[in-house]
C-alpha cells in the first residue's frame, strides 16, 4: 500500500516499507543535495543506521546527527548545537535535512532546516503515530522555551513527507493511542465518517496493524491538508485544528508536561464539547460520544490535574486575544460551529464547569 | 520629500522627518497590534523615547527593548533574551515588532519577529545609511554564529520600511561612507547612471545632506527591489547583489571583523573587477573607475589584511559550491556578466593576483 496526498507543493506518502524509498524521494525532490539526517537517540539507534546505508548505497552523501530523546531536548540549545555541528561539518546551501523521528524531531529538525543559512529543504520522515497523523502536515516547526511550548519557530513546508506505517508496530501501544487522539479530532471537527472509522478500527490500530494505520493516517492527512491549504498561516479556518487544544494545552502545562499531549487533548476535546453543549451550540450527546471513543484509546479521559491550576494557564494561551482564551466549538461530531468565527470566548463559569468535569485532581505525590 | 517604492507586498518610504509618521504606517499595515520596539542602546537613547511617545500619543500600545550596540550582540543569545522578554511581558500573536536601528538591529529584530510564535509582522525603520540602502529591502534576517556571519536566519519580509534620511545627519561621516559603498555597488551591477549619481553627489552625501540621500536611497532601493522581486530566495539573479562580497566577506573574516563591511566590500569590488579584467570578461578600466569612486568614499580601498589569511576564508564562503567559491563578474560599470550564470569559479592564480592588489598586509600590532 502506498498512497499520497498533495499538500500544496509537497506530497505526503503513506504506506508500508517506505523507509527504503528515501533515496528515490530525495533524488526527486532534492536532487544533488547532501543529507543531514537528524533523529533522536532512540530512533537513531533503531532506524538511523539503515537509513544511512540506504542513502549511501544510492550514492547520496549523508551524515547522521542525533540528540537525546525526549521533549526536554526540544530547545533553542539543541537547535544551536545541531546547527553548529552541521556548519562545522561543512554543510552549505546544498543541504537537505531529513528529520527521522517523532514530533520532537520533526519540529526541531524542521526548525534547524528553516533557519540554516536562512532556510534549506527538509524532508519529514515521521516515525510516531502522532507525528504521522498530525505533525507531518502544515509546515510548523519550532522549539519550546521557558514561557511555553512551541513559542519559537517558523512555518517551513517540507519538500516531502514519508510515513512508513510499518515502523509503528515497534512502538508501545500507549504511544499509538496518543497519536490516534488527533485522528479522532480530525473526524470530530470535519468528518463523521472518519471519526467512526477510527472508532471501529480502534483495536486493530492499537495493536499496530499497518494496513489499518495506512487508511487512518492517509484520511487524517487528507482532512488536515484540506484545512491547511485553505489557510496556510493560521488566520482563519485552520483554527479548527485547535479543537480540544485550548483546554488541552492548559492541562498539559498544569501537569508540568507529565500528561502526554494526546491524553491532554482527549480531556480538552471532551471539556470543550461540554462547553458547547452548555452554550447550546453543540448537539447534546456529543461530549458523551467523544468520551466513549477516546476512552477506548487512552482510558479515563479525566486529567490528573488541579483544575484551578489549569485555569491559570488558560489566560496565557498563545491563541488568546487580549488575554482572553478562545475555544473551537463543535456543532456535533464532524461539524464545527463557525457562525461566530472559528474560535470564540466562553463565559468563565462554563469553562470552570467543563474543567471540573475533565479533571480528577493531582496524582498523590510519589504515585 | 517622501517617496515610495513597492517591494512585493510592502512599501519602502524614503523621506525627511518620517519617524513622526510611524503611527500612521502602523495603523495602515498592522492595525490593532501591540508594538515591541527593538533598538540598540545607542539608537534607543537617541530616537527610542521619541518613537515611544509618538506611538503612545496615537493610542498604540508600545514597549521598548534594547540590547548593547555592536555586531557582537547579533547572536542567538541576544535573540533568545529579546524573545523571552517579549513573552514575559505578555506579547502574543497580536504583536508587531518595530526594528529601529542599523543593520544589526534590522537583522536581529527581524529574526525575533520571524520566529516569535512562528512569525509576527515586522516594520523596519533603518537608521544607518547601510541599512537604508541595503538591509531594508529583501527580507533577510539573521544572526552570526561561531562559524560565520548571518549563517542562521530566515527570510521574513517586513510589512513596511520607513527610511527617515534626516537621522543620517547625526551619524559619523565614516558611517555614511560605509553605506554608500553599497549604493555604488547597485550602480556598478545594473545602472551606470546611478553609479555616476552617487559619485557626483559624494561630497554632499558624505556631509549627510538629506535631499541627496533621499534621491540615492530611493534609487538604490528601486534597483535592489527590482532584483529581489525577480528572485526572492536567492537562486538566480539575486546573486548579482553579491558583487564584491565573495572577496569582501573573506577580507572581513581575515580582519577578525575589525574591517567595516563597506570597506571590505569596496576592496572586494575592485578585486573582483580586476579578476574580470584578467579573464577578459570585464571591460578594461572598470576596476580603475570603481576604485576612483570608492576612494572618494572610504579612502585607500586596500584592506589591511594578510592576503594568505583571506584565501583561507574563501573556501568557507557560504555561497561556495562544492567548497569552491564563486564570483560575480561585471561586463562594465552598470552591467553584470551573465552568460555563464550570475556567479562563476575563477582560477586560483587570478584570485591570488586580485587579492594581492587589494590588500596591504596587516596593520602593525597596536596600530
Amino acid at each position: 500500500v502506498q498512497v499520497g496526498a498533495a499538500v500544496g507543493d509537497y506530497a505526503v506518502t503513506v504506506g508500508r516499507g517506505l523507509l527504503k524509498s528515501l533515496p528515490t524521494v530525495l533524488q526527486a525532490v532534492a536532487p544533488g543535495r547532501r543529507v543531514a539526517l537528524i533523529s533522536d537517540s532512540n530512533v537513531g539507534a533503531l532506524h538511523g543506521g539503515a537509513a544511512v546505508d540506504t542513502l549511501a548505497e544510492a550514492g547520496i552523501g549523508v551524515r547522521a546527527y542525533d540528540f537525546p530523546a525526549g521533549e526536554a531536548s526540544k530547545t533553542r540549545r539543541t537547535w544551536s548545537i545541531l546547527t553548529d555541528r552541521l556548519l562545522d561539518d561543512g554543510f552549505g546551501r546544498d543541504t537537505c535535512v531529513v528529520a527521522l523521528g517523532g514530533g520532537v524531531t520533526t519540529d526541531l529538525a524542521g526548525f534547524v532546516a528553516a533557519t540554516f543559512l536562512r532556510g534549506v529543504p527538509v524532508v519529514q520522515v515521521p516515525t510516531s503515530a502522532l507525528a504521522m497523523i498530525d505533525a507531518s502536515v502544515g509546515g510548523k516547526t519550532g522549539v519550546d522555551v521557558r514561557a511555553g511550548k512551541n513559542l519559537v519557530g517558523a512555518f517551513h513546508a517540507p519538500r516531502a513527507v514519508i510515513a512508513d506505517v510499518e515502523v509503528l508496530a515497534t512502538l508501545p501501544r500507549a504511544e499509538r493511542a496518543q497519536g490516534l487522539v488527533e485522528a479522532l479530532k480530525h473526524g470530530a471537527i470535519l468528518d463523521e465518517g472518519h471519526f467512526a472509522l477510527v472508532d471501529d478500527l480502534a483495536d486493530r490500530l492499537l495493536d499496530g496493524d499497518a494496513d489499518a494505520f495506512a487508511r487512518v493516517v492517509l484520511a487524517s492527512v487528507e482532512i488536515k491538508a484540506g484545512v491547511v491549504q485553505r489557510d496556510e498561516f493560521e488566520g482563519g479556518l485552520r483554527q479548527i485544528l485547535n479543537f480540544g487544544h485550548t483546554l488541552g494545552h492548559a492541562l498539559e502545562a498544569a501537569s508540568s508536561y507529565r500528561l502526554p499531549h494526546g491524553s491532554a487533548v482527549a480531556a480538552g476535546m471532551v471539556g470543550e464539547a461540554r462547553m458547547g453543549e452548555a452554550l447550546g451550540v453543540t448537539a447534546s450527546g456529543t461530549a458523551e460520544r467523544l468520551e466513549g471513543a477516546l476512552r477506548r484509546l487512552v482510558g479515563d479521559v479525566r486529567a490528573p490535574v488541579d483544575p484551578r491550576e489549569a485555569r491559570g494557564y488558560l489566560a496565557a494561551d498563545k491563541k488568546a486575544v487580549g488575554g482572553r482564551p478562545r475555544y473551537v466549538l463543535l456543532e456535533g461530531i464532524g461539524r464545527t460551529a463557525g457562525s461566530e468565527g472559528w474560535a470564540r470566548e466562553v463565559p468563565e463559569d462554563v469553562v470552570e464547569a467543563a474543567l471540573a468535569s475533565v479533571t480528577r485532581g493531582p496524582e498523590p505525590a510519589g504515585a
